[in-house]
C-alpha cells in the first residue's frame, strides 16, 4: 500500500456512510493511496463519544496526509469536526488537501443564507457580524492552512439528486482532489511536495 | 504578567470587536492572566488573509493555554476559525477551555434549526444526516479535545439585548470560565493542571 490519507468529512453522518467510505477508499487505491476512513473503527459501533475521539486521533497520527471534505454542513462553513481535524493535522505539519461540491466562495454562501448589509467598508450579515470577503472558499484559517501546507482545494459542482443542494459526499470533487494529489506526488518522486 | 491565554472566538466579527477584545483582556488581568486577542495585530488592518492567518498562528504559539468562545456562529456549531484553532492548540498539547452563551446541547440546537426525524436508532435532520446525540455542547471532536486537555466548558445563558439570540461576546460565560481557570491554576501552585 502507498501513502496513507486520512479522509476527514461529514460523510460519517450520511445514511450510507459506510458505502461512501468504501467507495472513497476504492478511489484512493486507484490512485495508489490507502484511505483511512473514520467510520471504520469499532468505536462508532459502541457509540462512545470519547472512544470515537481517540480512534479518529489515532487514525490522523497514522496518516501521511489529510484530505478534507469541506462541503458546507448545516452552515455556510465546513463541518466542525472536520475543521477541528484540519487544525490538528496542520499543527502536525502534514500535507493537507481539500475538496467540495459547492463552488461558491464563503461570502456568496453567507449571502444566500443570511441577509447582507454593507456597513463601512466591510460586508456584514443581518446581525451586523462582519463577513470574510477574501474570495476564499471558507474561513481564512481553513484555506490559509491548506495553502501553507502545500495543498489546494478541488471544487466540482455536484448537486444532490434528491435535494438539489451540494452533494455531501462530493465524490466528483474527491476524485479530482485525489488525481491532483497523485500527480503532484508523482512529479515529486513518490513523496508529498514540501510547501 | 501571568500566564498567557489565547482568546479565540467569533468576537472578531462583531461591530465592536476591539472594545470586546479590550474588555476580555481586562477580565483576564483581573484573574491574573494576560489575554492575547487576535484582532490586535496589524494584519487585520491590512486585511491580507494570509497575514491574519500567520499572526493568529504566532499568537497561539506564544500562548500558554487557549480559551475558546464556542457560542454558535451562523450554524448550530462554533465558528469554523475558532474550531480550527482549537484543533491546532490541542495538537500542541496546551490546556484548552471553552465558554458559550448558549446552554443548549448540540442536538437541541440542530432540532431548533432543522426538522428532526428518527430513522433507526439515531436522530437525523431533514436531510437524513445523523445528529450527534451525546448530550454534549458541540461536535464530539471539540468537546472531547477540551476534556482530554483537562479543561471544561462554561455555559451561561446571556441573550443579546437587540436580537434575543445568544450573545456572541458571551461576556458572562467568559468571566465564569476565567474564574474557573484561575481557581484551578491557584490550586495547582500557579500552573495549569495536567489532564
Amino acid at each position: 500500500m502507498g501513502l496513507k490519507l486520512y479522509l476527514a468529512g461529514p460523510d460519517v453522518f450520511l445514511p450510507n456512510a459506510s458505502e461512501i467510505g468504501l467507495r472513497k477508499q476504492e478511489i484512493c487505491r486507484t490512485y495508489g493511496f490507502e484511505g483511512l476512513f473514520p467510520l471504520n473503527g469499532d468505536a462508532t459501533v459502541r457509540g462512545e463519544a470519547l472512544e470515537i475521539f481517540h480512534a479518529n486521533c489515532a487514525l490522523m497520527r497514522q496518516a501521511d496526509a489529510g484530505v478534507f471534505n469541506l462541503t458546507p454542513f448545516r452552515s455556510p462553513s465546513a463541518d466542525a469536526g472536520t475543521v477541528f481535524e484540519l487544525g490538528s493535522m496542520f499543527c502536525s505539519q502534514k500535507p493537507l488537501y481539500g475538496y467540495t461540491s459547492d463552488p461558491r466562495d464563503y461570502r456568496e454562501r453567507v449571502e444566500a443564507a443570511f441577509e447582507l448589509t454593507e456597513q463601512g467598508s466591510r460586508p456584514r450579515d443581518r446581525n451586523a457580524y462582519a463577513i470574510e470577503n477574501f474570495g476564499w472558499r471558507d474561513n481564512l484559517m481553513i484555506i490559509g492552512a491548506i495553502q501553507e501546507a502545500g495543498g489546494t482545494v478541488a471544487a466540482v459542482a455536484e448537486p444532490d439528486g434528491e435535494t438539489g443542494t451540494p452533494s455531501l459526499s462530493a465524490l466528483a470533487a474527491f476524485e479530482a482532489c485525489l488525481r491532483a494529489i497523485h500527480n503532484s506526488v508523482d512529479r515529486n518522486r513518490g513523496e508529498f511536495p514540501q510547501p
